[in-house]
C-alpha cells in the first residue's frame, strides 16, 4: 500500500493568511479525487518542512519515501496521483527519472530510504548485502543532476 | 533500532570542492565514534536535500523519521549522536523539544510519520484510531515554533 501523507496546516506565501490553510485545501482536492489503485490518502499536521508548503510525502513499506513541498492545492494535483500511482508501480520507490511528473522532479525536499529489515548493531554497510539493496540501483550521486 | 543514515556524497558551501566529501567525512566521524545503545549507522548516496548538506536522517521503525541539513562533518557529531539516543528513548521519535539538540531543533528539512500498520483503501483517519497514533501526542501547528 502507497501512501500520500499530506500537511494539513501547511500555509503557501502567495495563500491569503486569514482564509483557509492550504494544506487543507489540498487534503480536500485529494480527498475528492479517485485514488490510484493501491494508493491510500492519511492527514497529518505537520511534516517539519513550513518553509516549503503544500508539503506531502509519498511513501509505502519497504520503499524509499519522499517529501515534496511546494505543492499547489489545485494545480497539482493531478500530477500527485500520476506519480503516487507510479510510484506504487515501483519494487524501490525511485520511479525512473524521465517518468516523473515535473512537481516529483523539480519540488523533492528529502527522501529516506527503507529502514533495513532486522537490526545492526553498527555500520555494516560494506558486508550486509541489505545495505546495498537500500542504495539506488545504479551508483548516481544525486537524484536532482 | 534507531538508524542514522549519512548521505556520504553530501557537500557543504564552506568546503572545498576539490576535497573529500563532507558527507563522507561525517559518515567516517560518525564510525569512530561509540554509538549510542540501539543506535545503528548506515551511509546511502543522496537524500535528495542536496542544497542542505550534509544531510542525514534518524528513524526507526514505527517512529516518525527526520531529516536534518546543514550538519557539520565536525562540529556537530556529539550532537548528532546525543539527539540519535534521545530520539532511540521515545516511543514515537517526537523528543520533547527543550530537550533537543539545538540541530535537531533548528535544522529540520522535514519529517514523515510511520507508515500505517495496515492498509487503507481511504483515507479512514477520523474512523482509524491508528491514524490517530500517528499525529503528535498534542496537537501541534508546527514543531519549529
Amino acid at each position: 500500500m502507497t501512501v500520500i501523507t499530506v500537511c494539513t496546516t501547511c500555509r503557501r506565501t502567495d495563500a491569503d493568511p486569514a482564509g483557509p490553510r492550504p494544506g487543507a485545501q489540498l487534503h480536500a482536492a485529494l480527498s475528492k479525487a479517485p485514488l490510484p489503485e493501491g494508493v491510500s490518502l492519511r492527514a497529518v499536521e505537520c511534516l517539519s518542512a513550513c518553509g516549503r508548503g503544500c508539503a506531502v510525502s509519498i511513501g509505502a513499506p519497504g520503499k524509499w519515501s519522499y517529501v515534496y513541498g511546494d505543492i499547489h492545492p489545485e494545480t497539482h494535483v493531478d500530477q500527485l496521483l500520476d506519480g503516487a500511482a507510479r510510484y506504487h508501480a515501483t519494487e524501490d520507490g525511485q520511479i525512473p527519472w524521465r517518468e516523473r511528473p515535473e512537481i516529483l522532479r523539480k519540488q523533492v525536499i528529502a527522501r529516506i530510504p527503507p529502514l533495513p529489515q532486522k537490526s545492526r548493531p553498527q555500520d555494516t554497510q560494506a558486508q550486509d548485502p541489505q545495505a546495498q539493496d537500500l542504495q539506488p540501483p545504479q551508483p548516481q550521486k544525486s537524484e536532482r543532476t
